[in-house]
């Protein structure tokens, strides 16, 4: 058991030290992609991690741990986040909210604290949709905010379906769909999170609570034009669909700036990929959002119709799809002062603040209470091995998380 | 020996399906990278035919293939192209000329003609640099045009450096490089190409004569921003390097347009490619070409600085590295006159064109006597599996590089 050590800190230590090496790359940068040999080693050691602890492991039909102090049932507190990671992305974006999770599970008991409400600990699957394209994957499932025939079918960039690789990695793709007597369990929940951008360090404050998640959504814009030859053909015979292409991420910009809103285009990809020959087809995947649905629907207009402009003129054809679209969640005020007072009451020091970054905490609000805490990050880079937060702000996190549980038991 | 058939239009078809299935793709593009499987397959291919011509066959220390009528010596005359193919290109880039020369020596023999001077087929290793990024490999390493270290340790898009990829292929990489003696035995090089525009077909003439080839090179641009999260960073702390690169693409062609050249950006790289993430790196490839070396480098001039001013508008940090540059050929005129009163000759028509496209021809020009042939293209496309010549226009392809050789001796 975690708690034998005698030291929070080495606690924290200890369990951080075993996830750091799974999946890093040379470069510093992780790659846990849901159901990769990364991924399956969080999993083992989020089962490890709570054996030791001695609570009751599950993982449901969508792919979801479930860590159980108690025996599970309505009213249940439920904490936790995910485990996987963007390509390339950081240490903490997840794994931060599942060891401080499990730390704070084993404070409420080493303070005397009975499990009634049972608590459980979570590690959400493929949060962020780095494989597959559809973020919160196995929260939008058990949910039932997705049809899983739809996300079953979706293919990896080497063109795995998410069944297959469900099936490779020795789970049922049949299993997974609404789960509403395990969503119906949960009384609360609350995600713990570094958070993604400085609002925390401009306010000198080591932990705070989330009052919205932003409208978001995921687009993917398809250029096809005509391979040819890049020495022979001349520019006025050209259907080159890389310059749509191009003119569709400044578009992207421009309608983030004019809208209060933000747009990224981080991936592309052209057919064949050659550096001699015109491409036959080029793709922009576009991610927009803003505080407001309307608002971000409008910027993704904004950018069809520029690509849809310039498609016409250089006579190379456009279609857009979208891959996701989350009406992001404000959280509920009464939960949100009650965390706030709690925090307040453990640290002495608190803050609101919304996010633009989607979690699983949002899916989960529009069926249950659900609340967010985030640890200041002092880089305010996300996505990114530059990511962090200090060793101190992680245990503050620890103990704001604990101060909440049992405020909320 | 494929004489035997007593029909050339069946011989080459015979030989044409022979080569169709190898390494074509369920899209019908081809993918026969060097030292690829497919590479190899060709390269068998080869064999196996020369062995039926009762031609000798040699493979030199830089992977171009000889296939010998007669003793080899002084004053050889070499015909041939490559088998090679970009990813995704056309079927008769390179192979047309391959089987055009083998049935051409076929005919010269059942003329009745003797091998003095020799006749050789060549095949040359990597004509498209669809791999490593340097075009024209096998004959810019025998003429002593590149060093071959530094070939040698390009990397392809899986890590695999050229070094590597010749040893897993069975062949000594420390082989490569200069070839003196057998670049002095070539008396005259003639290559026989499927042409990559309409010029012919504007003409209505089945074959043309080169005049020159487009001097041309590759740039890889890259771009280094900061890695981050797609929702979280303000557009104001951005350092985005996909908006440089978005910036460049659209000024390689407006500075074609401007220096009556032409430019391409038919690849492109995201690193790490995340859909919900600033990527931190992006790479573009430039493809720019023109009538006069001095145009050309004036379009990369003009690229690089348009991409360096977008970059340090975003905060983004640009640099430009030439891939590989062909200062191009003006094909000997005395020579040039010889092959079009051949060709017209035999054919009753001939025409005259420059290219923008690169060939070994242009680079063994800078050694031998060297010049080419063109056969026509109805859909005008290259690189792509539009690419085509009808049956007509190929065997009178055949006749005109007979002639041609007839002319030569």
């Amino acid at each position: 058991m975690v708690v034998s050590s005698g030291s929070w800190r080495a606690d924290f230590e200890r369990l951080w030290e075993q996830l750091a090496p799974i999946g890093r790359s040379a470069s510093g940068g992780y790659y846990r992609l849901a159901w990769t040999e990364a991924d399956l080693a969080c999993r083992e050691w989020f089962v490890a991690t709570a054996a030791g602890l001695g609570l009751e492991v599950e993982e449901d039909g969508n792919g979801n741990q479930w860590a159980w102090w108690g025996t599970p049932g309505p009213g249940a507190l439920v904490t936790g986040s995910h485990l996987d990671s963007v390509p390339g992305g950081g240490a903490y974006d997840g794994p931060l909210g599942v060891v401080s999770a499990f730390l704070a599970v084993d404070r409420l008991r080493a303070a005397g604290a009975r499990p009634e409400p049972a608590v459980a600990v979570v590690n959400f699957t493929d949060e962020e949709g780095g494989r597959f394209g559809l973020a919160c994957a196995g929260s939008r499932l058990m949910t039932a905010s997705i049809p899983p025939e739809r996300l079953l079918a979706r293919r990896d960039p080497d063109g795995v379906t998410l069944a297959d690789a469900m099936a490779r990695a020795g789970r049922d793709p049949a299993a997974c769909g609404p789960d509403d007597a395990r969503v119906a369990r949960i009384g609360t929940f609350v995600e713990l999170h570094v958070e993604q951008g400085r609002q925390l360090v401009d306010l000198d404050v080591p932990v705070g609570v989330a009052t919205a998640v932003w409208p978001h959504g995921r687009w993917r814009v398809d250029f096809a034009g005509r391979g040819d030859h890049a020495g022979t053909t001349r520019l006025a015979d050209r259907r080159d669909p890389v310059l749509p292409l191009a003119h569709t991420v400044i578009a992207a910009r421009r309608a983030a700036m004019e809208r209060d809103a933000v747009a990224t285009v981080g991936r592309l990809a052209t057919v064949p990929g050659a550096t001699n020959a015109i491409a036959s087809r080029a793709t922009a995947w576009l991610d927009a959002r803003a505080g407001t649905a309307e608002a971000a629907r409008r910027v993704v207009a904004d950018v069809e119709a520029a690509a849809r402009r310039a498609g016409a003129h250089h006579h190379v054809e456009v279609s857009l799809e979208e891959e996701s679209w989350s009406g992001g969640a404000d959280f509920d005020l009464g939960l949100r002062a009650r965390l706030a007072a709690a925090v307040k009451d453990r640290l002495g020091t608190v803050a609101e603040l919304p996010t633009g970054a989607g979690h699983d905490a949002a899916i989960l609000a529009a069926r249950v209470p659900s609340a967010m805490l985030f640890v200041r990050n002092p880089t305010g880079t996300s996505h990114d091995p530059a990511e962090h937060a200090e060793l101190d702000d992680c245990l503050a996190g620890v103990d704001a998380l604990t101060a909440v549980l049992e405020a909320l038991r």
